[in-house]
């Protein structure tokens, strides 16, 4: 690789990192907090999202934008309890903020109290794309097994909140809350942990009010 | 875009196209049939190649090339059960060609009877990637949701078989086995399924006889 090439893409880098900075900034000015969602494919994102919403809705505006490779599965799930808007990226493993501007505005209102993304269902390339988010929370299942954060480092070591769902099947599967603690900080020691089970309605109060607090001293 | 660079990407395609026909005679006329599992993270890929290469090594040689972003743990769980090594790739999001041909010689007998390849836990980026194989199978698990297929249509388009996974979990989440396959087939009309638990020990059986057959009718 030349250098020229590197030095492209580290302008380019350095661009895309001005951008999210400058979208975050202009969010946090309205009072729109932004969290993100990450996980792999059927983790629960689209479950925990409807929970979080139908509570956060009580007190606060809400809007999600919700990506997905292809259909409107996931944006008709949630439509019922908060304004939500679909990104189908045809292919793409991931969101860009391009396409974040671009399905804000039709959110109805594009600077709400909470702003939700749940980014493509993959636990690796999302992770390299800033999209200029306030907190980014990585959801893991109990399914998937406790030795995944190990095996995909990078979305724990960009995340501040890992969300352990599913806990209701814990009798069910081999997964130890602990284990998969140990080996998430040993990635990122900074890292804070919720378990909770949306279908259950166990944890999911907890996570809200937590949601509320981190607003709160972000972007009030 | 210029017309120039689809040239050069479509000149790379074909060149990417060729390499892998190549490899996947050359492994034919070796009598070595080659299989590769796609999933997401977690769905038990690793679980049901112990328990494969536990029963196919009875009769047959096995090897496997298993692949993560970090780690050897995968390798390290396989390894009492066959030959195997492990493929990290620091980061990218799927397995290419070159990698494969680089870690065969090193797993001892580089054309046993069955080569199997676990590619890295990710639903998207895979399915773009050809490795040479005489079979693609996306192992789909019942924790992830039976909305998955038209969600990631092309890792379904793109393989044969479906591996329904962790049957034994169905009394405990909203998994319709039939809404899966019928989402499956909107994709892919000619694609084949199978029900197993790896975990309990329940289909593994049919699945290896599947295997065998398969096979001898691709390299024998």
């Amino acid at each position: 690789m030349s250098s020229q090439t590197i030095n492209v893409r580290e302008d380019l880098r350095a661009e895309r990192r001005q951008l999210a900075d400058a979208f975050r900034q202009r969010m946090k000015d309205a009072g729109t907090f932004v969290v993100r969602l990450l996980s792999s494919p059927g983790a629960g994102k689209t479950t925990l999202l409807q929970k979080t919403a139908e509570i956060l809705t009580r007190s606060y505006s809400v809007g999600i934008l919700v990506g997905d490779v292809e259909t409107e599965r996931d944006a008709e799930r949630l439509a019922p309890y908060a304004p939500s808007v679909q990104i189908t990226t045809g292919g793409a493993c991931h969101l860009e903020l391009p396409l974040i501007e671009r399905a804000l505005p039709k959110l109805g209102n594009a600077t709400p109290d909470f702003l939700f993304i749940e980014d493509i269902g993959n636990l690796i390339c999302p992770a390299s794309h800033e999209l200029g988010e306030h907190l980014r929370v990585i959801v893991l299942s109990t399914t998937e097994g406790d030795d995944k954060p190990g095996k995909y480092p990078k979305a724990f070591r960009t995340s501040q909140i890992v969300v352990l769902s599913k806990t209701d099947l814990l009798p069910h599967v081999p997964f130890s809350l602990d284990k998969a603690q140990e080996d998430a900080r040993l990635v990122q020691p900074g890292l804070e942990f919720f378990s909770l089970s949306a279908l259950r309605d166990e944890g999911v109060d907890a996570w809200c009010e937590f949601l509320k607090q981190r607003r709160a001293s972000a972007v009030e």
